[in-house]
């Protein structure tokens, strides 16, 4: 298995969450060819490898899949061939990372116990590690002692950078539906606009952080897309709005929803709209928080090795990684693997170095993995 | 031909500009049934009937047949079938009348001349007119002595209104798209927002109206579409507006034009973007003016054949109607048939009632035919 | 009287509404030399002169007599030395004028009648008219038989300009005060922001124009002042603006004021605010209606010696002259006088030519009464 | 000297930057009093108290003693009776716990060295820290070993809150001013209206905060004030912002100012103003840094007397204390004292609980100072 040859098939074939087919049966097939214990359609796409090796704990090792739907503008020869889809976020980094390190654990006799790789799907706000939980992932596979993953960011290349305690932001992806009323394009006066209350109600939303969180608290609230209409001299009867919400702290949270939709409301009263706004909350990740002792036992690890390690504070992204150790009530960690300085992750532009990142991914998760088993010599 | 019937027909299958077969050929159809030499194909999905007479003037009457992207709220028994597009601007009753009244004219022996059914695809917006006009039509079909058509509206139902002079604005299509720089929904600091952009972009286009123009000019400036990303986590690079604007005035539009750059600029400048935006003017329509002695004339024989007729002032609608009376250098006249109090044209909910609806804009058509041609009596 | 001096030392010395004193002082003065039976303190600092001349018809000029809290750019030699206060609109032109028109009208023979010269205080948005009637103009001096007046205005030098029918727009002075909470400047999440409220609601209102007027309707909503706090790090309690509306229609008036309302209400929603905004309409001025037939007469005068006359269309500024002769239940007649191209009115640059603009002004003034008043020949 | 009768004096007397002359003459006559070497007129209205006392360290106690342009609002008996001026920033209880501590040492003969007992005025935001180290502050009456001083905040009653390291933002006041072009409030199309700007700029600044400083830093941009026109019927030439910026970074600092004069100019262009706005920095304070081993002994002290001792955060106020400790190159300590929970400092709501407030006020400053004095025993 050529590492590099597989991280460039995967980034030229994204797929979207649920839809990982081909993914997933790669990486089926690799882990069948390491001599795996293999199951494919866990939560659909998932798939779940065991190597069970004696007495000694349980390691979960996690990737996951999915890929986003992004227009690629990296022009590098192994770009994305599936229009309006990108590996943005650099899953495909943790899948081929993933596949390294099992590899890496095959090939070394010196520990015991059972590595549990799971390869997630649906990461990207649509509730992929939920969906694993609730079909039975840790009933039909067994309850993990520690659960360890990471994740590729425009750090320097080669680096693992970790933060005990809370790590990543809790988030929310929330929908507003503006309902205004349609008619000639020339005629507004016998409308409700919608693209205007969308508009105001942007502008508006903007003062969320500017003026109600204090400067010494934290959060974002973006909105990453806005939906209205189909040409200029239609008014529609309608426009969307998609909104992803971050925050550190359960009262700003709290804060936050409110104030979201007391703005929207009152937008909807300034349009002299009939209908009241809908804002529903599509999806919500809570708080990634490394266990503290599990967090530094995996640092010196790394140190051990020689990799370069640096703590980082917490960070405004969001993972659902955090569910599984809740769910299984055991420790775990989440680290940063530094892919090169490059344009942010989900920008047409992500694009992380090949090497150090594929062999330091590698690394970091075999090691960590190590530094829970039982060690033995011969 | 049942009239009605075809009406409901046409509702029920609205097809967008250029894509008019089945219309198309359901009224080469009824014209080839009324005995008219019909021609297929004319830019595309356009149909002319001629009716030639003996001596005597040509008169070019006109029906505009495409639908909008428009998901239909009405209801209706008789609702569209294809989702997501409607006859939301009565051009089924344009066509439907027309048929009407070409049959009328088949069966009166009182005239002389040459009768010019012409039924143009891609009014909306599209350029039909135009596109007749660049495909041979008056070399082809000879070129008509006067134009006339007629625009169902929500007046009262079965009213004719006629406006002498400036009767409907310029109109301008024009798109903006603007760019910023994508990146994570958590990481604003890294990007350049474009759905902030378009929102804060939109509600200074409303200062060109509100500001810009005076109390005694007039203009509309409607954005009627915009759109950018497709998720809340991923902010996107690029925002695109759609806008239709509408003047009385040359100096006006201008100015219009002018400050729309102005302000698209002025917002890429702002957000610290490092592309100017786009602006394109996708179509433009001239005022629509009618000449007054031949709409004077027009009237009079309304009232004389009983019609309900009434004067109104210019509206802000749009029509590539003049388009024809220009080319051929000859007197065109536009006049409104009131489809009864109803939601606005361009409204998912816009439902003219069938009668008298239907009754009056058969018998004005006919009726305004008769007045060009050469009278006879046997 | 040099009446090109009485207009440099009226323009060095402008007084603001009702504190007209200086000015009322020098009227009654020259109004005295000239013989007229003279009134002053009619409404605190208006003047009125009469000059009774055997059995005929009553002719009322009016001039109105306040400058406007702007300070003067004009760099003229004999521009304001009340610092913060000019005469920005021209009144000054308006006294001249009318003094000089009695002096005309004294030195000719050539009339019987009776000549009232009303000099009004607050004629800016102060309701001097109003206050005139109230002090009983008409039941102290007589009621006239036409009311006759003129404004100075940026059109060409010497032109005078008049519009028979509604001539000047109807207008609303609207106060708004949005309650907030204040606090720390670097605290904003301790407050409602009461800036961020008004600078959303001017926004909000130029929406007013732009959507909820048709293009063939015309309004101005114009927010001219906006006051809030008193440095950077101090949120104040409240922000208070200052609107100026103009219509043309009852009914787009109370549309627009409906729609002032209830942006204003959706604001304070949007802010979270505790309190309600107060709107509070502090004075209203109606249409100017000149009576068409008058207006004909007065305008045949005007050719009749030669002056340059243009008709033109309603204008978007507004007068409380209207009051005098719906009040008096008889014709009112009032012209635009042309100062030549310059900044607006209530521009800090607004600056008439004193030639030939004060000739033909006090022609127009003194022509247009001699047209009413009974005509002798010795 | 009964010190709730000093405070609620001070209270009922406030006195704004520079102008502190009553306060200054009270605070002076109770130093004589009780004994210290006085110098009056430092920097204008600054008083300079010393205690000399055998060999030992120079301790530098301080108090601001200005008050703010807010009108009160607590309905205290106390309540300010200098219109529009009210202490609400505590600074009376400043100056009054300093009196207090002054009292309280020169009471106590167990320690030796020199007091330095510093009323600053002006600290808000007008430099007075600055002007009294320009008046020689520090070559007139010696170089201190360690400055101390404290700050009443909406804290529970009692309790002293301290933080080691940086302890209070950098802030900035930044003045505005946009420059359009008046006119007729009727007549926009001829103006450049600056309200419009002023509120198109507000909205637009907001967006600093929320999408160019990351969820991981920290700034505020507050608009305190907005200033423009003077009625609605005039559309004024300017309009004036004064912003309050806080930041914690020197990079986020740089980043914030560039992107208000991007907003600024580009604001202007969206305009089609013909002047550029002006952005001016009114004045700066530092970061305020509590040098950490004096600050942990001053909290020793604290708690070593029973006081109330809590460790907090970074806090977005701003301070000029920090300019003499960087003057002197010595440790400086500056805590919070708890007045009670009630609207935050600069609110015209703003008001301390007189005790436990003072009580705790007087013991913090005489005991921090304790711990820096030679200790001696009898």
């Amino acid at each position: 298995m050529d590492l590099e040859a597989v991280y460039r098939d995967l980034h030229a074939h994204p797929e979207l969450s649920f839809a990982e087919h081909r993914t997933a049966g790669i990486v089926a097939g690799h882990l069948r060819a390491l001599g795996l214990d293999v199951t494919e359609g866990v939560a659909g796409t998932g798939v779940v490898g065991l190597l069970r090796r004696g007495e000694g704990p349980t390691v979960m090792l996690r990737a996951d899949m999915d890929a986003l739907p992004v227009e690629e503008d990296t022009g590098l020869p192994y770009a994305s061939r599936n229009p309006g889809v990108m590996h943005a976020c650099g899953h495909d980094v943790h899948v081929t990372c993933l596949l390294g390190a099992v590899r890496a654990l095959v090939a070394d006799d010196g520990w015991l116990g059972t590595l549990m790789a799971v390869f997630q799907p649906a990461e990207e706000g649509a509730g992929g590690a939920a969906a694993m939980l609730a079909d039975g992932l840790f009933e039909r596979f067994g309850t993990p002692d520690v659960c360890l993953g990471q994740h590729v960011a425009p750090l320097p290349a080669g680096v693992v950078a970790y933060c005990p305690g809370v790590a990543f932001a809790a988030s929310d992806s929330i929908r507003i539906v503006l309902h205004g009323r349609g008619g000639h394009g020339s005629r507004p006066e016998t409308t409700v606009d919608p693209v205007l209350m969308a508009a105001s109600l942007i502008m508006r939303l903007q003062t969320i952080v500017s003026r109600e969180v204090a400067a010494t608290e934290s959060a974002v609230v973006t909105v990453g897309a806005v939906h209205a209409g189909t040409r200029g001299n239609i008014i529609p009867d309608d426009a969307e709005l998609r909104l992803s919400v971050r925050t550190f702290d359960p009262g700003v949270r709290d804060r936050v929803h409110a104030a979201i939709g007391r703005l929207a409301r009152a937008e909807a009263a300034a349009a002299g709209a009939d209908r009241e706004p809908e804002v529903v909350v599509d999806n919500s990740f809570p708080l990634t928080v490394n266990e503290p002792a599990a967090t530094e036992r995996v640092a010196e690890g790394f140190r051990a090795v020689g990799l370069t390690v640096s703590a980082v504070g917490p960070a405004s992204g969001s993972e659902d990684f955090g569910l599984f150790g809740a769910a299984a009530g055991v420790p775990s960690v989440y680290w940063l693997l530094g892919g090169g300085e490059c344009d942010s992750n989900h920008s047409p532009r992500f694009a992380p170095k090949i090497n150090p990142t594929l062999d330091v991914g590698v690394a970091a998760l075999a090691n960590s993995a190590k530094t829970f088993f039982l060690q033995i010599t011969r």
